[in-house]
Parts: structure tokens; sequence; C-alpha cells
């Protein structure tokens, strides 16, 4: 006798349990053989009406309900191993369940993470979508967010800022208003909200060349003074330098937003690290070979006080907050 | 600059994460060093409204939420190295917060398993506890599903149905009214729907005796029922023998409740396993040495009809539902 739960499991879920050690999802547990790596763990859930909007597509929701969590194995120099899942629902939507399912089985097949395992549970609320997942590294060597050193180069990965001129556009913010004849561009930022690009290809140079690293999820802002704190120094970014797209540089240059707003969103999911100036151009060949582009924007230094973002004349820019904060 | 996320975090998780690999939950991830083990891993979320109720006391709910990934381990043969939490609140009440954290600190404590990282997120839904639980075990060794072989015992630990009657209590249902003046049982009872008592102790056991294990989450027929299917086999339990606690004997004596309640009935959190007939009394013995009582219930036969159910004639006992399915 089967029931409804394990219906809908076996007909869109295990097809994704493609690691061995899933079991096929047939047992209450999976298995991960660490061939003698250290197994990184990293958890983050997405909640309707908080982490995402009630029309974003269940394809595009899966998809990031995952990619945030690669985003932080990439950070952390390693490569991905699985995942477990947990979904809360208010029903069992077939069609729901099916663009959901695959959604995520391109994102499996296209980053080596198979599904391990998960739990389907209702609920009577907002639509929740919980992952934990597993990467490997080298034993002890997982890249911290504390060993930033005074004279790392500061370095982001892709652009920063897009994310949150997507979620502008989807609340018919100004941003909207903006672009309102400019349908590439629109398409373009949400595509960067509602699907980040985890940079898992860089994950082995920033293993070998950065002191610290973490995603940037909250703002970038916020997330570098999480890591100077973590490291106990300081740093001084060039918002001239900051890399951004052809689609936030102009609406900045129309004063639709401003610098500052940039690099508070969040959302971006790129790598943020640091790197000694001697191995600066080593790891940066790296990165053009794995296709990942990496710009240097700053400087860490020595001391405590909070990093300072500076304009084109050397002013420093006012930020009225750094990022987000659940509660 | 601490946001309001980060400080309660510090304040009350960071004290629960003893291990090395948690960095104080500092980091975006943690390391678990898998010492040439195959790591286990599991994953059980908790809905209020649907898994436990609002008035449920905040330290019960952590130690719940813990627990019934604890079992999956223990059913598995695995030894618990660790854990991540994904904690989505309505709002940060710090009471709340502090009896949680006071709650999962002893469990942590009893079990040998810390904290090893967690995302706290706002819903403006019900409250939701996810936690997935990692275990080690030795290479190839975790206890399947489906491994049980014809001739094998079925084993329960501890007693069957008594938190399927705790809930039944909470919900002022019949067992409520018949045990209005036994608060002594009524205790007992609630006690074992709030705080299953995971087998830990029973692991090695398993693993070194048992073909086929499972922990009884969702009713000991359901269960059984999934196990025979996973392992292409069928049962014959003789109800006269399941374990009962005194408090569940007497309300079956009196009426109150059905043998078929009991056996249905969900959150257990007992080991269901199939142990060999020549093994079952070193089996036993092992379980005397852990503290962990163990009753044979049956016996795995051949075949691939559901379980029967069998009272003390012989007869079969029709089960109207086996278990507790979401959807």
């Amino acid at each position: 006798m089967t029931s409804g739960e394990d219906s809908l499991i076996a007909r869109y879920f295990r097809p994704l349990a493609t690691d061995l050690g899933a079991f096929g999802l047939g047992d209450d547990a999976a298995v991960l053989n660490a061939l003698g790596d250290d197994v990184v763990v990293t958890t983050d859930a997405i909640v309707e009406g908080v982490h995402f909007l009630s029309g974003d597509p269940p394809e595009t929701l899966a998809r990031k309900a995952l990619r945030v969590n690669l985003s932080d194995l990439a950070a952390k120099g390693a490569t991905p191993a699985g995942f477990v899942l947990t979904l809360a629902l208010r029903s069992a939507d077939e069609a729901w369940l099916a663009s959901f399912a695959r959604g995520l089985g391109e994102d499996i097949g296209l980053f080596g993470c198979p599904l391990l395992g998960g739990d389907t549970v209702s609920t009577p609320g907002p639509l929740m979508i919980s992952i934990t997942a597993f990467g490997r590294v080298p034993t002890g060597k997982m890249v911290r967010r504390s060993n930033a050193k005074p004279g790392d180069r500061i370095v982001v990965t892709g652009t920063i800022g897009d994310a949150a001129l997507g979620l502008d556009i989807l609340k018919g913010g100004a941003v909207a208003t903006a672009l309102a004849d400019d349908v590439a561009a629109k398409e373009m930022l949400v595509g960067r909200y509602r699907v980040p690009q985890p940079r898992n290809a860089l994950a082995k140079a920033v293993r070998d060349y950065a002191h610290a690293a973490m995603d940037v999820s909250d703002g970038l802002a916020g997330d570098l003074a999480k890591l100077c704190a973590a490291s106990g120094v300081s740093a001084v970014i060039d918002t001239q330098s900051m890399p951004l797209s052809a689609a936030a540089a102009a609406l900045l240059g129309r004063g639709t937003v401003g610098i500052e707003a940039l690099v508070a969103g969040g959302d971006d999911y790129e790598i943020l690290c640091t790197v000694p100036e001697a191995a600066f151009e080593a790891f940066a060949q790296a990165a053009g070979l794995a296709g990942v582009a990496v710009t240097s924007i700053g400087t860490v230094i020595a001391g405590t006080s909070p990093p300072r973002f500076l304009d084109g004349q050397g002013r420093d820019i006012a930020l009225l907050r750094l990022s987000y904060s659940h509660f």
C-alpha cells in the first residue's frame, strides 16, 4: 500500500536521487562516503513571501533553493557532493511538483550535486524549501571567513547589485518604471534575482589561493563587514572599480539608484574573497581558465573599524543599511 | 555592526556549537571530519499544527525535533556526529528562544550530537523546525530497510502506541476522558508524545546483529509494511506479544482503544528491526547491556502480501489505516 506522500516522492524525486548512497530514497537515511576528505555542510532555507514571491515559477524556486547552497560550497572551496531537501507544502499540486522537480533535476545535472534524501511535510502556511548541502574538501582545506590578512586584495566574482534591481522590478518599484521599455534589461535583472549563478567553477582556485572567502547573499557591504569582523581586520573598497552589469551601470548613471543600494542589495550569490597580493595573478589566471570573471575592488587593512566604501574622489560613501536581517 | 539575527544566534545557539568543525557558527559552512567512516545523513522537519501543537513548550519542541532525527540514526546503526538546524519563526521571542535553546542544549549533551550550523528565517506562517543530522558508521555498514530475510525475528524496542495516546489526551479525546483522574498516566503518555526516547544506545547492537531496521515514526503497521516492501518479504505479527506500557494495556483492557489504534498510531520513535534467529540471543544480550528493552513480536515470512497482525486466537486484525500520510 502506497500513501499519497510516498507516490509523489517516487514520481518526482526518486529520479533525482542518482547517487548510490541515496538508495533511491527508499530508506530513512542516506550515506555519504567521504573518501578521506572533510565533508563541508551548509544549510539555507527560502520562505514564500520572504525570500521569494508567491508568483515565482516553481522551476526557478527549486533552482534558487539549491543554488544558494551551492554558492556557499563554492565560496568554501568545496566540490558539491549531494543534498537533502525539506519541502513544506500546503497541498500536493502535481503540476507544481512536476515543474519543481524538473528545475531541480536540471541543476543536479549541471552542478553534479545529487539528491540524497529529504522530508515532505504539509503546512497550513507559506511554502518553504530548506536544503542542506554537502561538499568535499581535502582535510583541513575549507576556506574560512576568518583568515583575511592586511594587504590582501578583496575580490568579487561576476557583477554586484543585479538581483536587488531584479527584485525591485518584480515589486514594481523605481527600477521597473525606469526600464519600462527595456525588456531585455528587465529580464536579465529578474533572472539574476530568480536564478543565481553560483561560482562552483571557481572553488578550486578559491581553495588554492584565497586567504578568506564567503558568498555574498545578504549584500556585499554587510557580508564584507562580517568577513572583516571574523578576521579581525578592516577594508577599503573603491566603489569605482565595483563590477556592474551594463543595466546596473546605466541605472546608476541615470540616478535611478545609488551605488549604496547596489552594495547593500542582497541575493548576489557571488564569491567575496581575499587573495594575497603575491598570489593574485595566479588566482586571476585560474579564474580565467574556469570561465569566472573576478574583479579586485579593494584592500584588506589592519584595524577593526567598519569597512570603508570610497567614491571616485576618495570620499566615504554613507551606507544607511549594510544588509538584510530577518529580525 | 551586529544585526538582530546575528545577536540572537550568538546568544542562544553559539553555546550549543561545541564541535570544532562548527567554528562557533562564525562561518557559512561547517566541517564534518568523517575519520574514514561513512557519514549517514537524515532529515526530518516538524511543523506547528501538523507535528506539534501551538501550546507545546519550546523546550520539548527542540528536543523532539532533534530526537526524531537521532532516532533515524539509531535505527541505521549510526553514532551521532552533529546536526544543522533551520528555524522558521514568526518573531524573535527571546523567552521562547531561550527555552528552545535550553532544551536543545540538554539533548546535545545527552546524545553527544553538537550543533554544526543552521539558518534562521522569518515566516508569516506556522513555526517550523527542520533538522538534518549526521552519524558515522564503518564504511558500508549502515543498516538498510531492505535486507530483511524470511525467518528473521521482528523486534521492537520500548513500548508501542503511547505517543498516539498522549496526542489524544492533548486533543481532549476519549483517552483524556478515560484517564481524567489518573494524572501520572496522562503525564507519562503526553511525555511520550512530546519527548521521544530515541534508542541510540542500541545503535551498535543493531549494526552488529540486525538484517534490516528503521525507526517507527508513522505507526508500526505502516512502517513494517514499508520495511517488508523494501525487502521483498512479508511478516506475521502476534499482537499479544506487542510491548505495551501499563497505561496503554489498561486502556486496551477497558476497551477505550483497540490494538489496531496502537499499532497504527504514530510518533513512537522506537526501533523496528529484523534479527536472524541464530543471532537473537546475542542481540538481546547486547540490548540488555545497553539498557534498552527489546521484544520479539513476530517473524519475517516469504511473500509479498501485506504483513498480518494476529490476535490471541490467531485471527487477522483488520487495520483501517496503517499510518499517517501528509497528502
